[in-house]
């Protein structure tokens, strides 16, 4: 896939699976709402239910910052398939700064955000490498 | 999400992220189409087109056993979403009798493996955990 459509397909996904890694060397994923800014990912934590303590995601860019992104679309055609793969360096930010660009562009994508409130720190991931794959 | 519905929603879903993590301590995700067997994913390597050379999954999994899945569905109606993850320990198998059960699970479940090629090593990942979240 061309870099100019993995860019587009990935800015224009409405979710992702972002995948971080603990400790213990094992991977974590969790699904994530996103906007690209650039070269730039953002993914803030909204209101919705958390369980208590920081959450896994975090604790593990904390200790390290490499991140991978993964958007994807399921066609029962396989001949539609194709998924968008972003590799990167992560950093969490709990700047006011950050919260205000990372706000006004998921609140730009995502119309559910104006109702739903968006909390520090958020994620700010360079994106280094990207790539892509198409079916046909 | 109970146990029972987090194992319901991952064997119904029709792909997921597989997470893996390179010897560098990156993590790497691709989509793979599985099919859960007990306490067991198996997924395959289809004939559609790959790159030269083994493919990054399986080189992770050889290095490090440790993979997560994940399923989701996007809604645009977040009260909608939910997740399951499963975490475990992945190996790759090349004999024929790991490639006869998971071809055997993956053409009843992918009425596409008809007409598709099936080739080892397949992945066998032994499930220790499985989690789930649902906004309602």
């Amino acid at each position: 896939m061309r870099q100019d459509d993995a860019r587009r397909r990935l800015g224009e996904a409405r979710v992702a699976a972002l995948a971080t890694v603990g400790p213990d060397g094992a991977p974590h994923l969790v699904p994530i709402t996103f906007a690209l800014d650039g070269s730039v990912v953002w993914s803030a934590v909204d209101g919705k239910p958390k369980r208590a303590g920081e959450l896994r995601r975090h604790t593990n860019l904390r200790s390290n910052p490499k991140a991978t992104l993964l958007v994807h679309d399921w066609d029962e055609d396989w001949s539609q398939l194709w998924w968008v793969r972003a590799d990167g360096t992560a950093t969490m930010r709990d700047d006011n700064g950050a919260l205000a660009r990372a706000s006004e562009l998921l609140r730009e994508k995502y119309g559910q955000y104006a109702v739903v409130a968006l909390y520090p720190p958020v994620i700010r991931m360079a994106v280094e490498h990207l790539s892509g794959w198409e079916a046909r």
